[in-house]
């Protein structure tokens, strides 16, 4: 029987900030049992819908407010656990910040020295931007992590090979992740609400928002994988098939500099072709533009393309 | 009114192996006209269908056989050109090789060591490998190029902002490429047949075969690139719609690094589940299996994924 009771709201208690294998379990489940999470949008209150750009200046975020950890009865170092997403809801609002000194410098930092932020109305279901550009919802946890071996406190910032801030962008409803396990009973954490992104995650942050997801888990000791894996069927294009994309390359013998060419020049076509301003695009770039890399192995030059969906222009 | 009566076959004048601006035009063109351009396989004979891999040892391959260069008259330096796709037809074969040592060595040098070849039957507009894997076909040129300005002989190998070697598995039927214009003329050739390829292209060689390219040219005075760009509707998946993707993740501080173990984990996955040799899961690899960055801002470590689709497998 499939133990379906359990669920996490954020508390003092549930909330976690960074990665440690040595937090207390907030939960024990066994292989099989099924958990709702409610994770609160991943600042925890210190950005609200009220929030402008220069408060930015004085907002300092500790690590993403992940709930758990959760630990899985009989999980041992070496095996695998298996994550089933079987629903993700999205909350009525969010946001995507650009925020250069105070996180992470997102893929531009030289082009972007100012700090910006957009608040998403996600109560329509679609994410409306400026100039009647609409970015369709694809909820999903950028977070979803395990307790690395490694003793200590760790930031929640980087993903490891237990998995943590993979911003995955197909980790969505119906997906599954495979996690490799490095401690006793695994200890898994979730958050990091994105109810949007972009492969790249281009401006550090994705639609930011609260998240309602249900998780299945299972004990995997007939897997033996060394960093995630997961299967995915989600939305590859905003309308879910074949549809109409512009794309601009970069090419350079760094796959880096290739990226970061690629989004400054989709950059200078939206700032171009739609009027908008370069933070706009930029944040834009980060939730509904997709880097794919074309080709690494015609030395000594790589191509990686930024994909934007002409489904989302007006 | 359009001229759509030029047309290039392969023979010594209209054949060359490396990029040169000072090659002279094989024909002249006005922007508006069409020209189709028969491609030969990219070897131009030294790969047979009766090519085994014992025979790569002493197959030394100049640059790709390409179709060129065709003049555009008026065209100058500051100027782009619009390259409109509007037929790609492949041929009834193709192969797909490992050869390190004798080409570049794709992305897996250190665990390939042998040159392997498999000739595709592509006579019935499908890919059919292996252990019942059928890859689809969706074809492509893998060169399009205009000649760089820097005077000399250069490499077909390397892409660069004129174009070139780009490997954009999207630039099928239906798609346009936009190239900035470096020298008087333009002087653009075509070339390196795709019957499909996945992103990134890993084991150096895609399924590759002769292709029958028919291309609209349209100088375009009103943009302003430095490097290619291009829109497409085409595959995104092999079905061309959202549909059941097995996908292997690499972390590293390093996108190449992290690209390279997401492409060993799948080459482990490919061997595990489904009983191909390594050498038949890195050229399977290839030409269907994509690669995303999945994010490229959590400092320290990136994510980049290979993506398989599900229904290719039997």
């Amino acid at each position: 029987m499939v133990n379906d009771n359990h669920s996490l709201q954020d508390n003092e208690e549930t909330i976690h900030r960074y990665w440690d294998n040595n937090l207390d379990p907030v939960l024990t489940i066994e292989s099989g049992d099924v958990v709702n999470f409610k994770c609160p949008e991943p600042t925890w209150g210190a950005v609200t819908p009220d929030t402008v750009a220069e408060d930015l200046y004085n907002i300092s975020t500790p690590g993403h407010a992940l709930l758990g950890p959760v630990e899985i009865a009989d999980a041992e170092p070496g095996d695998v656990l298996q994550i089933d997403l079987l629903s993700v809801n999205h909350g009525d609002w969010g946001f995507t910040i650009v925020n250069p000194g105070k996180m992470n410098d997102g893929l531009l930092p030289e082009r972007f020295e100012e700090p910006e932020i957009y608040i998403w109305d996600l109560s329509e279901g679609v994410g409306e931007f400026v100039n009647g550009i609409e970015v369709p919802l694809d909820p999903f946890p950028g977070v979803v992590g395990l307790a690395p071996s490694t003793d200590g406190r760790h930031s929640t910032s980087p993903p490891r090979n237990v998995g943590g801030n993979l911003d995955v962008k197909h980790l969505t409803e119906g997906s599954t992740v495979y996690l490799p396990v490095e401690v006793t009973g695994g200890l898994f954490s979730i958050g990091d609400g994105h109810a949007a992104q972009g492969d790249g995650e281009v401006c550090i942050t994705a639609i930011e928002t609260a998240l309602s997801v249900t998780v299945g888990f299972e004990l995997r000791s007939d897997m033996d994988i060394d960093q995630p894996q997961f299967e995915t069927n989600s939305p590859f294009t905003p309308t879910g098939r074949d549809e109409s994309m512009y794309c601009t390359t970069g090419i350079s013998d760094d796959l880096m500099d290739a990226a970061k060419q690629a989004v400054s020049a989709m950059i200078d076509h939206l700032c171009g072709e739609y009027s908008l301003s370069s933070h706009e695009a930029y944040i834009l770039c980060s939730v509904a533009v997709d880097l794919k890399v074309n080709e690494l192995v015609n030395a000594p030059n790589w191509v990686v393309s930024a994909y934007l969906p002409k489904s989302i222009l007006p």
